[in-house]
């Protein structure tokens, strides 16, 4: 007899919920958010607009001001953008109206997982590739996998949860040797200081994400957008739902870039901050740390049992993220890029945990 | 050679975008929207907790606290409810999760085009019910609808944009005779008084939706839910993004169900003003006014061209729906009940719209 559960798809029961168990942590540095708070004007002005809506009425059809501002400031075509709750929205969006039975995707390893979740719901196949040997993008494998023709193709640049970056000649050369959509996920690209939106009236195949959660501190906000071509944006956007985003997201959205210079000086604090950490989690012994363009560092273990360390380092108030479960890095914990005090808090408890552990009987090691 | 825009999907590429021109009126009723506000102090209250959040941190992964308070409200367990961006997100999480190449999915028609669009995004078959002679449900085709074994039956009730429902008894029988899963949207329930919620702990195969969209005063903000078995919860929830809902309507649909009262106030003025209303429009020369439990009448036109009527009962500042492109609907507008001053308005456009295209030469009429 079929039970109501018999009508969920055999793609979805298999595949894992995406989940994060919520874990309290006076130092929070697991999820790549900015420590730093949007000016306090900044949150008054968006209170203030808030307060005279009417909050009975739906978001504009389109949310033509909030297409303008982010126009403006990417320098691309108001009709060649969308925006979503978070980018996340918007990589659903995309492959909602890409990826049927069968569909090819092809999508580096390790990398952001949402999208080969996705992927596998909707039936399509996820072809991975993995990175090099020092978990940078493989140039020569991504051109090569075009071969099979996939419909999309993509990269999260720079790279969650290692930081790399595909150069922008990469890109270029990737979206020329493409019969598919080239997707370039730019969630922490303001860490790099690069974009491949320059690229996008070159390459009609080209499709930029971007978010608001990492560089412009709104992540309890949930605000992204995708730039492309207007042919292009006119399909994804049947897969956007409408009066998607509410509008006190938007209202920050708009406020949030019209201050582009007082968050700027918060970014460019984090990246110096970013390169003291780094030289300061190097100098642990049995700590390799991988080069990173984003707002985060890949925290490689040589000796010690990574998941043991994760919890002395959180039984010290710091929370990083896990993420040995990923192909390759069943070594390695990622920790966010904090204040310098939140910076001082992880090498502190990381410098303890590391001797606690290399001195506590070993954990027997999970297989790459 | 392949172009870019290859990469859309063939079900993508034909079907129609949602769309709706914004076309601004000092009364606005095309959209099923209260027009009371909710309280000034219920507002305050959510900047207040808004104030004092930091924005630049997720959302919590589990929204606990609103998922509690929302069963609370509904009487069904916490475990067994979603919480996403407007009943829009869940509808197309649920269709994610259950339809993909050749999927079934039975949809009366007219209603709420959403479901056909999707279900059609996702390869999946749109089987369509015809209403019965008055626009009512008709409980004998969709039992036998039945017999193609669907994998969904999706039924908003109230019916969007008909008004009429589908009893409980109707569902009850519904769910029995089903092996499918049976969706139930309850978009417009608050102004009927009634609810399947009660029906959940009987079939393992019913599905609720909600909104706070309209009853609640909260189109602005974008909050829904849906209700069902938890086991049924934990796999839909395998197609609702991470993180979906920002804080502020987190606050903001928390607060507004702990003043429900004052809430409830608002929706008995409007069921009693939507009474009112029946009487006025039903006296007005050539116009049908269809029985309703929604917010809303579908008003039909047997003499005068409803597009002319459309254009003219908006010269005079009132903006209605035009719904003449569904299924049977050619003669047709819906309108919303606003406030006392609106609905007056609306009468007095209608009357002197009707009075003019009567007296105009006649468009063509436009087939069923």
């Amino acid at each position: 007899m079929r039970e109501p559960i018999d009508n969920i798809k055999p793609e979805v029961r298999t595949v894992p919920a995406y989940t994060l168990a919520a874990r309290p942590a006076p130092v929070k540095i697991n999820q790549n958010e900015n420590p730093f708070e949007l000016p306090a004007s900044v949150k008054e002005r968006v209170i203030e607009a808030v307060r005279v809506r009417a909050w009975g009425r739906y978001p504009d059809f389109d949310p033509r001001e909030l297409l303008e501002a982010l126009a403006a400031f990417s320098g691309w075509r108001a009709d060649g953008i969308l925006a979503g709750n978070g980018s996340n929205e918007l990589i659903e969006a995309l492959l909602l109206v890409t990826v049927g039975a069968g569909t090819r995707v092809v999508i580096p390893e390790p990398t952001f997982t949402l999208y080969a979740l996705l992927t596998r719901i909707l039936g399509g196949e996820a072809e991975r590739v993995g990175l090099g040997p020092d978990l940078e993008y493989d140039r020569a494998a991504l051109l090569l996998a075009q071969a099979a023709a996939p419909a999309l193709t993509i990269v999260c640049s720079p790279n969650n949860p290692t930081g790399g970056v595909l150069p922008l000649d990469g890109v270029a050369e990737l979206c020329a040797a493409s019969a598919g959509l080239v997707v370039i996920d730019e969630a922490y690209h303001e860490f790099w200081g690069q974009s491949a939106v320059g690229l996008l009236p070159a390459h009609q195949n080209l499709i930029v994400l971007r978010t608001f959660s990492k560089a412009m501190a709104m992540a309890g906000l949930r605000v992204g957008y995708l730039l492309a071509a207007p042919e292009l944006v006119r399909e994804i956007n049947k897969g956007r739902l409408p009066y998607n985003l509410n509008f006190f997201s938007q209202a920050a959205a708009v406020t949030a870039l019209s201050e582009w210079p007082a968050l700027k000086v918060n970014i460019d604090r984090l990246v110096l901050l970013r390169e003291a950490l780094r030289t300061e989690l190097a100098a642990l012994p049995g700590v390799h740390v991988y080069p990173s363009c984003a707002n985060f560092f890949l925290v490689e273990l040589k000796e010690a049992d990574p998941q043991a360390v994760f919890e002395r380092v959180y039984a010290r108030g710091v929370l990083v993220r896990d993420v040995t479960s990923y192909p390759r890095l069943s070594r390695c914990l990622r920790v966010s890029v904090g204040s310098e005090e939140e910076n001082r808090a992880l090498v502190t408890a990381l410098r303890a945990a590391l001797l606690e552990v290399r001195g506590a009987p070993g954990r027997p090691g999970r297989s790459a």
